[in-house]
């Protein structure tokens, strides 16, 4: 059974695909697919469209961005205790990163991925007249994504197009989550770096998640060199990559700084990483490909928050 | 935090015990607490009441019986992509049989546990203080799974209590879970002896599970022999345990095998364990010990419930 984002029904290619499967299920891609609100309509309708089907022998397809990703692997996860789940993601973001470690996700009301399995497709196959039929401001989203992976596996940019690039990034997340695959021994949590600040980012101005991701990025790398972590040489070789001007110095990025500190707050006191009172657990970097995880308290990362703030509107003006 | 059967909370025992948790959940126990429909407003009033607790120090403890465990295991499996499970079964049925081996599972529509996952309990209580708030005529129908775990693992009936006989019968359920922990192998499969016929009844006579399993074993061991795989000797000895008696001879059995045959075989159509076609695979028994896995015809199930029909009748007069 195929599952697909039905805007992808656009394209000659992916319609042709598509009508070779026995049964398929169009969804309209973004979070409120993933809202749990919707989701007994959903199991509902696909459980019928399986009716006929022995699920000992089903497979679930899933082919879509990663809100498609997500809902169709959560539901591949649970469908008859779990059926054989193969996902084919169609944009970029999700091609290097969402599709690949086996994490899916629904919200509860706000909050996001509350409900979720780690599940992982026995086959990602990731195609690439698929991914071109996107516009190319959606690769910009990845840039996050890859440079999070590039600067924890000390992998350099590449000059080439994103299609070349991609194996490189993804056996560098890989490499991480193999060895944690539970999310048990604490080694996974790394894919984190940027995100905490990033989910705030991204909540709180509606900003795309890869977008949202590299100030997140930014803000974890100036933080660990304040810290005094990561080296001045090294902080400026990171600042130095190519993706990295995609964003620092933005205008955009004094936006993330500027935030309500009291929104900021709650926002990170609902982070999944927070572990006891009011600390949670922040991934900063020495240098490339040695990240490093350090416990801090939230009035910490606000004051941090408002020193890189006054410092960039001292470059501002 | 605690998700537990509000009815329990009459018992002293009970309420004093419930009170000790920082969050409690109670829920009405019933097959309505699995539909699919009513999932989303309990994950909503649980990720409420769980809101200041870091999910990483969040243990859920489910108490009640078998409706309740499944659903608050499959609550526990998901949330947070999974947090530490403790159940506390307080049906016998269910401390004998659902509690152990970690199958959960929701209904949608009107197909049961068509959704779940497989996800065992961290640490499973059995109190008989518990146990002990149920009325006798509950005993009655754990005797179903009891007898079934008996002829698989050829365990003589206990003559004593039924609390007794537990650790007996838990750990026969459990060798067989532990050679196939998620349903991969085929092994697992044998615990299902006695329940292809036996979800029939249950669903087209709304019996007890436990009553309903029970003449699914009389089906199964009657038809072993019929097709000469159980011989002579066995089956006297099989149809002499003082278990056996509360199934057969039985004017209720008789209902069971009087029902339409269009209705059987719709039913049967849409058993889980239906391979391709009409076929499924049916467990039968050679003797105490030694199921055998058959692959037959839902037509051949047909005809061996009209031969057990008119033999029965026959008795009757």
């Amino acid at each position: 059974m195929l599952i697909f984002d039905r805007r992808l029904s656009r394209h000659p290619s992916f319609a042709r695909w598509s009508r070779r499967f026995p049964a398929a299920y169009a969804v309209t891609a973004g979070e409120s697919l993933k809202d749990i609100g919707v989701f007994p309509k959903h199991v509902k309708a696909i459980s019928r469209l399986a009716g006929p089907m022995a699920s000992r022998r089903l497979t679930i397809v899933v082919a879509g961005g990663g809100s498609v990703g997500d809902f169709g692997g959560f539901v591949a996860s649970v469908f008859k205790r779990g059926v054989r789940l193969v996902q084919v993601p169609t944009t970029w973001l999700a091609a290097i990163d969402s599709a690949h470690g086996g994490k899916n996700g629904l919200n509860v009301g706000g909050a996001k991925n509350q409900i979720g399995t780690i599940y992982p497709a026995a086959e990602i196959h990731v195609v690439r007249a698929f991914l071109e039929t996107q516009g190319p401001e959606r690769a910009r989203e990845a840039a996050g994504e890859i440079l999070k992976i590039n600067l924890l596996k000390k992998i350099p940019s590449a000059k080439g197009d994103l299609w070349r690039s991609l194996p490189r990034v993804i056996a560098g997340k890989m490499s991480i989550v193999r060895r944690d695959p539970l999310e048990k021994s604490g080694v996974r949590h790394l894919l984190n770096f940027g995100h905490t600040m990033g989910h705030v980012f991204e909540a709180a101005l509606s900003l795309p998640h890869g977008s949202a991701v590299g100030y997140g990025l930014v803000f974890a790398v100036a933080y660990s060199r304040a810290k005094g972590l990561c080296a001045a040489k090294d902080y400026e070789k990171i600042i130095a990559d190519p993706l990295w001007s995609l964003f620092i110095p933005s205008r955009d990025y004094l936006d993330c700084l500027g935030l309500p500190p009291a929104r900021v707050k709650g926002l990170l006191l609902k982070d999944k990483k927070r572990t006891a009172g009011d600390k949670l657990r922040f991934i900063f970097l020495k240098k490339p490909g040695q990240p490093v995880i350090r416990e801090v308290g939230v009035d910490e990362i606000l004051r941090e928050l408002k020193r890189q703030k006054d410092l960039l509107r001292s470059v501002y003006g």
